[in-house]
């Protein structure tokens, strides 16, 4: 079984790369200089149980400690979370991020999917909550959705939780990207969920470390963050992420200059990217994707730039891509690449 | 389900801690130049695939590439290891390293644990042979052993594997302290092992780097490789982790220096240590297991020394400790608190 994801620079090296969906302002510096302190500390054992991070967490996310549980990126927090609960029927949409299934298949679970509609912009419908069956035992959402970038309306995430507490399946959020949107509280299962709820959240694509892997779950009662936290090694995260971590959670205008920039550079992209045989589905996400023809990843890699083919997603085909929203001088540097090809 | 582990200074704030098997040399400069070099390129995932700290391993351990798996420290590859296969039934030591059972477990797997003989100083015997049944789908060995530091003697480790070959029974080998002994290749699951075995090695202790997880795994063949490869999540070792791994392979003399070191240390320690209510076991790793009685952690603690208890290892109590071989200064401190309460 072959993975397929974003952001290797390794097999594509000195090329622009708008597969990763990546903070484009970059690391703030004192996250970097946070790492760097943190260097001599690495010949301790790490602190298993990230005391001083969920503090911090618990103050940035203002829920107690005790329903948070930190991991090495949002991905071990997926698979922590499939083999904690052994679930036997899981719900995910298709299409979406291939770690859901991937964890819940290696954990035994069967893998529902219930396809989003293309003609609507792949936007989550109320044809969701009737998959929902008194057999499924967890549903994995991510808003806004990775690849498609579109959000789940706040009505309907209403319904499914309150549909997921009532069939006792557990209804996790995955929100890595809802922090580059701009009305994150509104469109966040927080304002929405109850005690079979668990959102997830990375600090890997915000603050642009994604190399040092960290995420966490926030989790709607202290026994499903008992039964996480109790799952998987010891000591899951590193040293030198729990610091930056830390340092990052005080970069509260980062955030702020974030999403504005990410807002104009979008509509930029938006305005401007279409072209003949090049069509952007609307989103509200710091990625966009495309639909076009399948050499297209071809004739943008020969103009060295690394756009990420969706077609291991299932729901898409060969002929859809997903570009990040980078900085202003690349994405125009992209935007002259697709017009020297398709006009 | 409560872990315990020795090493957490988080909660023993400005102790001596001999409760973590760590280099008493520490870290390499090379090492610590890494992780600061690697800083910056935390703002990309890391290579998921390792591809050149899999090279440099495949180059010390003179093993081709495909046979080797890295993972957020040794115990990430027993967790995934403990999921790739999912075993029905495990074999073990009592007392042993306490996270192959809680992995196996987690994967569902019943586990059932050989009494080591504390008369035999816990050396490993030859009725393991029989406990290792046509049912048993998974064999954990550690060498030297955590905590008791006993080696396996050669001839047994080959019976063993043999055994295991015939049942087909997996059979993983954690060597993790093996490099701080005078002896490793003899000693080694390499030098009788078969397509049905796993060798577990970590980083964390040998160049003094737990605080940023990185372990591996060096397998019989490469499906067994390719199967705990696809297991688990895509981005699990860090950048910092694989810059420094690949600083610390080239560390050959820092090996050499370190088992001399702890050689003398050890035998300083040996010599000395026993006291009235205080008994050490003979062992060969960069720990020692003592028999004494159950206040030795709190009298030491008094003296701010930070030791191991052993009492949650099945086949110990609460009058086992184990401390590590540190540096002289150290284990000098150490003798005088002993010294102090037992004369």
């Amino acid at each position: 079984m072959m993975k397929i994801h974003g952001g290797n620079i390794y097999q594509n090296k000195e090329m622009l790369d708008f597969s990763a969906n990546i903070n484009p302002l970059g690391m703030p510096d004192a996250v970097r200089r946070a790492i760097l302190d943190a260097a001599g500390n690495c010949v301790h054992y790490p602190d298993p149980h990230c005391t001083a991070l969920t503090q911090c967490i618990s103050g940035f996310e203002q829920i107690p400690p005790a329903q948070i549980v930190c991991g090495n990126g949002a991905a071990d927090m997926i698979y922590r979370i499939s083999h904690a609960f052994r679930p036997k029927h899981a719900l995910i949409c298709a299409p979406t991020f291939s770690e859901y299934a991937f964890a819940l298949r290696e954990a035994g679970c069967s893998v529902a999917e219930y396809a989003l509609d293309p003609a609507a912009n792949f936007q989550l419908d109320e044809g969701f909550l009737s998959a929902i069956s008194d057999e499924t035992d967890i549903v994995f959402l991510c808003t806004p959705n990775n690849p498609t970038g579109q959000l789940i309306s706040p009505e309907l995430l209403k319904k499914i939780a309150d549909q997921c507490l009532e069939k006792h399946a557990l209804l996790i959020s995955d929100e890595c990207f809802l922090r580059f949107t701009e009305s994150p509280a509104q469109y966040s299962l927080r304002s929405y969920w109850n005690e079979n709820c668990v959102i997830l959240n990375a600090f890997t694509k915000l603050y642009a470390m994604p190399g040092l892997r960290l995420g966490y779950a926030v989790c709607g009662n202290e026994l499903l963050a008992e039964k996480i936290r109790c799952t998987g090694q010891y000591w899951s995260v590193s040293v030198p992420a729990q610091a930056a971590g830390i340092a990052a959670l005080r970069e509260t205008e980062w955030i702020r200059k974030t999403v504005s920039y990410l807002k104009a550079e979008r509509m930029f992209l938006e305005e401007l990217l279409p072209a003949g045989g090049v069509t952007v589905y609307p989103g509200s996400a710091n990625f966009m994707l495309l639909k076009t023809e399948p050499e297209f990843g071809a004739k943008m890699r020969e103009r060295r730039i690394l756009v990420r083919s969706c077609s291991d997603f299932h729901g898409l085909s060969s002929a859809h891509f997903r570009i990040a929203v980078r900085t202003h001088d690349e994405n125009r540097m992209l935007l002259a690449a697709v017009r020297e090809v398709y006009g």
